[in-house]
């Protein structure tokens, strides 16, 4: 099966204590379809300027990923400038150009309508529901939030969640949405406005996996060092919905679900290990594998005798 | 086997932001006694005035503690009260009195000295050498500090760790006692001062536990509710300690560890759920092992096939 995925594309400049870089490949969709690629055929939907690398176009098409939903069009491309502390969960946004983001409509060629599945990346909800409405029986919709829609799209957020299998939003997030400080309460509140999962990312501690029946806490796999963090989030919403795809079931169970969500953390820690996506883009399915088998070993513990 | 615990005794008033409660019994090696009680046979060393109240030191004695080396002295209990914020990983110290137990030394009572598992409560590293040294032949000392000992006492600190197999800390602490941001360098750094084992707590984000060799990253059981985190780390190392004692190996392998650290864990989830240790008093072992097998579902996740 392959995996529809919608979300900003973006040149980002990044400073850390310790390196800055300018120039990089960024958004949402791009950490999550070079994510998902490991895993699944990709369906990029997106919008780019004139100004945009080939290299990166040439990085997409080189992880198999279509490009027949990406718009190039006249002026420039979105761009992002960042900051981070030493405390890497603190960051601070230095400027932001929208260019030619700011009148984005996706636009679903004919090849992409049935994708099974679709990962939602985090734009407004207007052009999530957009999306949506040029799809044909999609199996799976799972899609991304953040904190501005929650305070300035609420409504078009609460009718989506009508419209969706799945939401991932990050633990503030959760607690904004639903105005409850326990994890579990504003996870269940979530579930009673449509979707039947939720995953809510607690950043370097991982995540918790939620359905109305069922309840998945998994860790996040130790890191001595983390270069960037920007992205983290993407590659594990993308390298989720890239495993759904891949297992190519028409009705994934919670199992399923607990290690697409384990591959999504696990494509996380590798996004996390260099700056923009340079060490997802040389990143081998084998490798994944491996890290999943180690993440397993050091997460299990026995019954008791 | 029996595990002995030192550490303070306490008369706690403890705020929250929805109740507030005098009066209560605290201390570490209350809440460590009590929990490690349910898993093993335990011998408590500690000092309370003559104003501390008959129904505690019955509630010690009803869970089977032996209070051979618990000095009643003239004057009146360390007393500490402290206030939480919302966000409960957040507390302020509103007054302490160290009372009886500014002049507290440890004393072994005979039949105490050979005890084979000793848990180090978070008292002065002078104090818990002074324990050390009045034991035989231990076979396991694990050992809990605090921000306040490595900032005052890390010569003596650093002395203990070459004493012990295991030291428990917080993140915070582990990089202050390291100057490592990263808590896996943190932790390696420390086995390098000593121990076989370190146990690195998260607060409600779990814990890992380390060794030359092996790694285990424990999650925290997810609670809808916490009314008080006074003494959850102590619940926790109790818990470790007693179910190490319960085992009753001479050679624990880094899968018993494991299970004790769940155990340690699931203890201070049980902690949380009162003020004081009323919920820890009325627990029994079957539902911290009902506990225990919901936690393996939940944080259980397949093979890749």
């Amino acid at each position: 099966m392959s995996v529809l995925i919608v979300g900003s594309i973006a040149i980002d400049n990044i400073k850390t204590k310790l390196e800055e870089h300018n120039e990089l490949l960024g958004g949402s969709a791009s950490y999550a379809s070079v994510a998902a690629s490991l895993l699944a055929k990709v369906n990029l939907v997106g919008i780019v300027g004139k100004d945009f690398p080939a290299e990166y176009i040439e990085l997409f098409r080189s992880h198999g990923i279509n490009l027949d939903g990406l718009q190039v069009v006249e002026g420039r491309t979105f761009r992002w400038s960042g900051e981070y502390e030493w405390d890497m969960n603190q960051r601070k946004t230095l400027s932001v150009e929208l260019n030619v983001f700011e009148d984005f409509s996706p636009r679903l060629p004919e090849n992409y309508r049935k994708t099974p599945i679709a990962l939602l990346g985090n734009i407004s909800p207007l052009l999530q529901h957009r999306v949506l409405d040029q799809m044909e029986n999609p199996q799976f919709i799972v899609a991304d939030t953040m904190d501005l829609w929650i305070a300035t799209a609420r409504p078009a957020l609460l009718e989506l969640l009508k419209r969706i299998e799945m939401l991932v939003l990050n633990d503030s997030e959760a607690r904004q949405l639903t105005e409850e400080t326990s994890l579990i309460k504003a996870a269940r509140n979530i579930l009673r406005l449509g979707p039947k999962y939720v995953a809510i990312k607690k950043g370097e501690h991982g995540c918790l996996l939620l359905s109305r029946d069922d309840f998945f806490s998994c860790g996040a796999f130790p890191l001595e060092d983390i270069h960037d963090p920007t992205g983290a989030g993407d590659a594990f919403v993308g390298g989720f919905a890239g495993y759904l795809a891949g297992l190519g079931k028409k009705n994934a169970s919670f199992a399923d679900l607990k290690k697409a969500v384990v591959y999504g953390s696990l494509l996380a820690s590798f996004c996390v290990e260099a700056f923009s996506l340079d060490r997802l883009k040389k990143l081998g399915r084998k490798e994944v594998e491996d890290r999943y088998e180690l993440f397993r070993l050091m997460s299990h513990f026995e019954v008791i005798e």
